[in-house]
C-alpha cells in the first residue's frame, strides 16, 4: 500500500492496474486511494515520533484510557530509566553540589536546552530521509554541516546562558561552568540527533520508533555529566 | 492552496477547475498537484512542532548553518525563559535541598517524564485536530479523557518510581514525595498538553506552532512546583 503511493507520488501518476500473475486485472487504484493513505501514513509517522506507535491516530482519539495509556506507557519506562541514570549522574557529583548549590539551579535550563536542540536535529534528520532528501552516502556530511549549526548556536546561547548567570549569582566559575558546559551539550545533542537516525536506518531499524527515546536519554545524561565534571573541576581548581 | 487540497483530498474529487469572476477557466488543479501540497504542509507540520517554522525542509536541509541555525534559536530562547524560571522555582525552595540534597537526584525524572507525556499529548491533540477527528466543540469531554488517560499512568508511573526511591535512597518521605508529584506531574502535563491547542485553535492561533513552547515552559515549572512544595511541607512535617 505504501509503496504503491510513493509511486502514484513520485511519478505523478493518477492511477496504477493492480494485476496478478496471469496479467488478470484485480482493481486500479486510483489517486484518491493515495491521498488517504499518506495523510494516514504521516499520521502515523508523527505518533511514532511520540512513542504510540502501535495504534493508529484515530484508534487513539476514540479508544478507551486503559488503552491510550497502554500504548503511551513503554515509551515512559525508557525515559524513566534515563531519569535515573542522570540522577545517579547528579548523585555522584553530590560533593560538589553540597558546596555549589547554585549548580542546581541550572539543570533544568541544561536538561531542557539538550533536549530541544536534540529534538529538532533528529525531527530534521528523520524527515530528510522519509522524504528522501537526506541520503546515507551523505551522512558524514550532514552530521558535519549539523555540528557547525550546533556550534553556532551553542557560541550564541553559552554567553547569553553565562552572563545570566554571572548577574543572577554573581559567581564567575559558575557562569564560565554554564555557559562553557551548555554550548558543548547544545554541540553534543545536535550531533547524536542527527547521527542517531541515519545509524537507525544503514541498520534497517525505522529511526522515527527508536531514534526519540534513545536521544532523550542519551543527551539527558550526557549533558549532565559535562555540566557536573566541568563544574567539579573548575570549582576545585578556582576555588579551593 | 491548502484550501484546494482539502476540498480534494475530503471529496475525493480528481480535479478541481479554477475560474475567475467572469467565469473564464484559468486552469484545473489536479490530484497530484495536491498530492505534492499534501506531503509539503504536513512536514510543514512537523517542523511548526520542533519550532523550526518560517523556512521549509528543503530550504532547512540544504541552507547555511547560518540560516539553520537562525531559524531554529528563536524557540529556543523560549525554552531558555522556561528554563530561568524552572531554576528560580529551585532557588526558592534551597534551603530544603540543603537537608535533603536527594532532592535533585529525581529533578531529570520528573522534567523528562512531564516533558514526554505533555508532547505525547499535544501531539495527539494537534494532529486531531489537524485532521478534523477532534472537534472544538467536544474540548471538556477530551479533556476529561486525556485527564483520565494521564491518572491511570501517572499511578503506574508513580508507585514505580515510589518504589525506586524506596529502594534507592532508603527514605519513606522522599519516595512519598516524588511518587506523588510524579503521579500530579502527569496528570497536569497530559491534561495542559491537550488543553492548549484546543485554546490556540479557538483563538484562532495555529497550534502546531504556538503549543510546543509554551507547554514545556508550563509543564516544566509546574513540575518542579508541585514537586518541590510537596517536598518542603512533607520533609517540615515528618523530619522536625
Amino acid at each position: 500500500q505504501e509503496t504503491a503511493a510513493r509511486i502514484i507520488a513520485d511519478y505523478d501518476f493518477l492511477a496504477i492496474p493492480v494485476i496478478d500473475r496471469k496479467g488478470t486485472l484485480l482493481g486500479i487504484i486510483t489517486v484518491d486511494d493515495i491521498i488517504d493513505v499518506l495523510q494516514e501514513e504521516v499520521t502515523e509517522d508523527i505518533h511514532k515520533m511520540v512513542g504510540s506507535s502501535e495504534v493508529y491516530e484515530d484508534k487513539l482519539i476514540k479508544a478507551s484510557p486503559l488503552t491510550r495509556a497502554k500504548a503511551r506507557l513503554p515509551w515512559l519506562f525508557v525515559c524513566m530509566a534515563g531519569g535515573i541514570l542522570s540522577g545517579s549522574v547528579i548523585k555522584l557529583h553530590s560533593d560538589t553540589l553540597q558546596i555549589v548549590m547554585a549548580m542546581a539551579f541550572f539543570i533544568p535550563i541544561i536538561m531542557a536546552m539538550g533536549g530541544n536542540v536534540g529534538a529538532q536535529s533528529s525531527t530534521i534528520a528523520v524527515r530528510g530521509l522519509a522524504t528522501g532528501q537526506l541520503r546515507i552516502d551523505e551522512l558524514w556530511y550532514n552530521i558535519w554541516t549539523e555540528t557547525k549549526v550546533g556550534s553556532l548556536i551553542g557560541i550564541i546561547v553559552g554567553i547569553i546562558i553565562a552572563l545570566v548567570a554571572l548577574i543572577w549569582q554573581d559567581n564567575y566559575v559558575l557562569g564560565l561552568v554554564i555557559g562553557l558546559s551548555l554550548c558543548l551539550t547544545i554541540i553534543t545533542a545536535a550531533t547524536i540527533g542527527t547521527l542517531l537516525p541515519l545509524i537507525f536506518t544503514k541498520i534497517k531499524i525505522d529511526p522515527a520508533i527508536a531514534a526519540g527515546p534513545f536521544i532523550t536519554t542519551i543527551v539527558d545524561v550526557g549533558s549532565l555529566l559535562i555540566y557536573f565534571s566541568l563544574g567539579t573541576f573548575l570549582f576545585k581548581r578556582f576555588s579551593g
